[in-house]
């Protein structure tokens, strides 16, 4: 499996995810400012890849700090990182859990070894993810198996990437796939490609092929006439943030896939580590929702595929109310029907 | 307006709509096996405007007969446009009543008149189109004007290209969508992309805008998304072949966006002159969805932006179950709710 963040001496490598499949570049980011550029020009995407890059940003930031007002710099970096992508709150996550690590040092007026201690907290949290991931795969792959008649395997269909590469490894929604696909209980994975960028094409069909799990490409549009002529049984899909009443942000055409899902009997389960759920929020119209740039849509790796100077709605995300949801796969645990439940047990609320 | 089909004195002038919105360029087929590439390699796309172009390829063919076995090369190219693209049966009505003139002049063993008397039908089924478009836009807009409370304007979404590109000129679905704006009926028009050939943005909003009609272009997984923020009161489409119990085949993507209207309580309108209801068809189970080559989603103008060998389904076609659909407008009148009347009782059947 290809490894999409990693710490090197000299400071984080990242697969520069925007030129796969044809190309394994890297680039080494030096300092906080490139691995802030890298998050919000896409280099690194993926809520939870998100929330650890912003992690490791930070201890970049503690290693390069001025003698004088360290703190302010810190502040500066930890704002600067913050702002990079606005929709998946693991990166607000993550650095609340650096900021904790800073304001303990700052109490104590003692600095020098704070780069130390930001980066163990985020290698912990790079190993936590990738721990986080592998639990929610065997308890994915059990929802899989409950369902399944005797001798069925089960048709999936997943959008967008929530593979190895959105997040320490292994992955939430292709973790789930990769451990179904172990255990022999899928068929056959469907990859929407997913427009604007093209991760299903380009990042999930890539990570699917490389681990020899059988998967089909098909444009967005075809999601429905899949469902209708094929038979789908799951549609399986990260979050970039869980609402306290488990409304859902994700990828823009989550939604849609759920009215889908929903008319064909299909499932949608929703796969994200609890620090996707941001109880902050208490319904999905408190989820920022972050629109990108028109050329996004009407550009294509340069040349023009729209009138040049055609208005574009380019929302990246959406979100899907918890009733279209019928279960939200964390690795505290499984939450079936996220409507009617809701998400605080998993927190130890009422 | 652009003249996507112009006969000019040597032959047949076909915009190539591949290279839209960057360039026009024009395609001049001096002979069918011309006409059969351009239809086949999508030069020239949409239901009616393919059986257009095909009754102007019969006209080449009688133009350059053989004098050994004239008749014989006139089947040759008949049988080869029918074959060029599968799934619209404006293709096979155009064709049936090019058959007719030959037919005519075969039993009266002259054939040194055929090709003006073929040249003129083509021209008539093609300003028949055009008539066709116009009556329908009227059609189309009387419906949308019905629905309007005092002072709103409505807010529509298009898929693919149903416009004067698709057709004789004027549109089926663009020409009540031009029809509407032009009456005030209109606030916004949000286009889908509409993978892989992404037609909506290269085509519609290049042919709204050019008339300065306000279109706002979406990726498509951003419709439900767009339906559920902005409101949506209108979902317009065209369609490549209708059922005698009305279910449509169009654009892939269309039934998806059926589903949706039907969730949003949007009304969904198919836009669509007589020659594509195919009775012959009794169900849409009955009419064949052609399934093109893998590198059109695989790759995006030679660049590959998957890997080079997964495993794609190209559909790229569906089928709208008549329940789905709200209205379909022909020239011939409206039929609402067709899943209860029926199309029948437009060709005057109980």
């Amino acid at each position: 499996m290809v490894k999409a963040i990693e710490w090197v001496g000299a400071g984080l490598r990242l697969l520069d995810q925007r030129a796969l499949p044809e190309q394994e570049c890297f680039i080494d980011c030096a300092d906080w400012r490139a691995v802030e550029q890298a998050i919000r020009t896409m280099v690194v995407r993926g809520a939870p890849a998100i929330g650890i890059t912003a992690a490791y940003g930070m201890a970049l930031a503690a290693r390069d700090l001025p003698t004088e007002d360290p703190w302010l710099a810190l502040d500066e970096a930890a704002q600067g990182l913050a702002l990079s992508r606005p929709t998946a709150v693991n990166l607000g996550w993550a650095l609340a859990r650096q900021h904790a690590v800073i304001a303990e040092c700052r109490t104590g007026g003692a600095s020098e070894d704070l780069f130390h201690r930001l980066l163990a907290q985020a290698q912990a949290i790079h190993a936590e993810d990738i721990q986080a991931n592998q639990t929610m795969g065997h308890l994915g792959a059990d929802l899989i198996r409950q369902r399944l008649k005797a001798g069925e395997r089960a048709r999936v269909l997943t959008h967008c990437n929530a593979g190895a590469l959105a997040t320490g490894g292994f992955g939430t929604a292709l973790g789930v796939i990769r451990q179904g696909w172990s255990e022999g209980l899928i068929e056959q994975v469907f990859a929407d490609e997913t427009r604007p960028w093209l991760q299903g094409g380009r990042l999930t069909a890539y990570e699917l092929a490389k681990d020899n799990i059988g998967v089909t490409l098909i444009a967005d549009v075809a999601a429905a006439h899949i469902m209708a002529t094929r038979g789908i049984h799951w549609v399986i899909v990260g979050a970039d943030r869980i609402a306290a009443n488990g409304d859902t942000a994700n990828k823009i055409g989550t939604y849609g896939l759920a009215i889908l899902a929903r008319y064909h009997g299909a499932r949608l389960m929703v796969v994200a580590p609890t620090s996707t759920i941001d109880l902050n929020a208490a319904t999905g119209h408190d989820i920022p929702i972050e629109d990108r740039e028109a050329d996004e849509v009407r550009q294509f790796r340069g040349q023009w595929v729209a009138p040049r100077q055609v208005a574009v709605a380019n929302p990246v995300f959406d979100v899907t109310p918890a009733a279209l949801i019928d279960v939200i796969v964390t690795e505290k645990g499984v939450i079936e029907a996220p409507g009617i439940r809701g998400i605080g047990s998993l927190f130890g609320q009422s």
